[in-house]
């Protein structure tokens, strides 16, 4: 927890705030703040800025917070993910958010396991979770979509149109050449397959829907390890 | 696992080995061999090629194999990791290693908790493992060599600068400057700090060591991600 987020209703006055819970305890046995530390913190969807511990116990703590700084820059890549099993995608989830990514839509594919779509992790508040976690890790605020589709097919001939529009769509295939289609600066659609790939019938579908296909390289990664990998492309480094 | 990884004693003959255990097991129940069937496979530490099921049962498989291809390339990366957790530590060993990085040094630092020191990930066998899991996910041969190094001081002052030599040292450091000292076909060590960060004793020893400092922008990365952020960059993408 890098930055203390903040919500709404922690607000008892106009710039002084009142945490209890998950933040409080953090505060306390990690960071070990007292009276007058001054920590970061960030309003869900707002501005960053810090806090000055006014009062702390083990009931709850007090700060007053200035917020004028804006969030860091959002990459200009919208994810397409192949639902992961499920304790990869908490990792993938808050992996992609601490790398900036707004939009990401967990999608089926012939090789995911049917039994991936029942997990709890599925669950609003349980993603919700995992990208909590993702912008406290990156200090960030903005929180990303998290768009679910069960059904390739309507998704991609119906809906996957008018969310490439005006963007680069790319899909990361092994067994197609390698090449450098990607261009950290503009805006991106990129799609990524389960373990063993997108099957050739869905590498058609997305191909007509206007999709490149790219290989990583020789190496086949975890999803995980892609995902970190492609969207550093998009990072100013 | 998307090689079959082969050790000299698994050969019965010049061409021919006798698999059990672990790697029958995924042969028969997830790649659902049978008899005739190509796989591919590797001799640790030595070529890829494939195999040829002969036999196959609840108790062994035999496969004639043709061992003729190169492993992929190897990134020009010796990396330095304070040691993380237990739990990343073995996500990052397998992503590392299927990035393909040779030579990795986990390293203590001010921040590394003492426990982790003290934990059953770091036993010979167990380091194995997670390397044996990242080749057989990319598909690579060439097994990494880790070295674990307790003492930080005697570690930098005597043994780091004879590691660097010849390469480009950098170190991931939060509040340094960005700038982009990554050249991808440059030999290069890598010093990746602890959650929070090396502390600045640290970083004057490392900087007297030859290392500059650089920043991943203002995002801040956990170990993991922050890995395969930085390989990525000598990756031919």
């Amino acid at each position: 927890m890098n930055l203390i987020l903040l919500n709404d209703n922690d607000f008892i006055a106009e710039y002084r705030v009142r945490l209890t819970g998950r933040r409080l305890e953090h505060i306390r046995t990690v960071l070990r703040a007292d009276v007058d530390t001054q920590l970061r913190v960030g309003l869900l969807n707002g501005k960053l800025g810090n806090g000055l511990v006014e009062q702390i116990d083990s009931e709850f703590i007090e700060l007053t917070v200035s917020l004028t700084e804006a969030p860091p820059e959002k990459l200009p890549v919208t994810l397409l993910l192949a639902l992961p099993r499920p304790k990869a995608l908490k990792r993938v989830l808050q992996s992609v958010t601490s790398l900036g990514v707004k939009q990401i839509y967990l999608i089926n594919s012939y090789r995911v396991e049917k039994s991936f779509w029942a997990s709890p992790t599925l669950k609003p508040e349980n993603l919700h979770e995992q990208l909590l976690l993702g912008l406290e890790q990156a200090r960030d605020t903005i929180l990303p979509e998290v768009h679910i589709r069960k059904l390739f097919k309507p998704f991609v001939e119906d809906e996957l149109p008018g969310i490439c529009e005006g963007s680069k769509a790319l899909v990361a295939h092994p067994s197609s050449k390698l090449n450098s289609e990607l261009e950290p600066n503009h805006p991106t659609t990129l799609a990524i397959g389960p373990e063993g790939g997108f099957i050739p019938y869905e590498i058609e579908k997305l191909e007509a829907s206007g999709f490149t296909t790219f290989s990583l390289g020789e190496r086949i990664l975890r999803v995980e390890t892609a995902v970190s990998v492609l969207l550093s492309q998009f990072l100013p480094l």
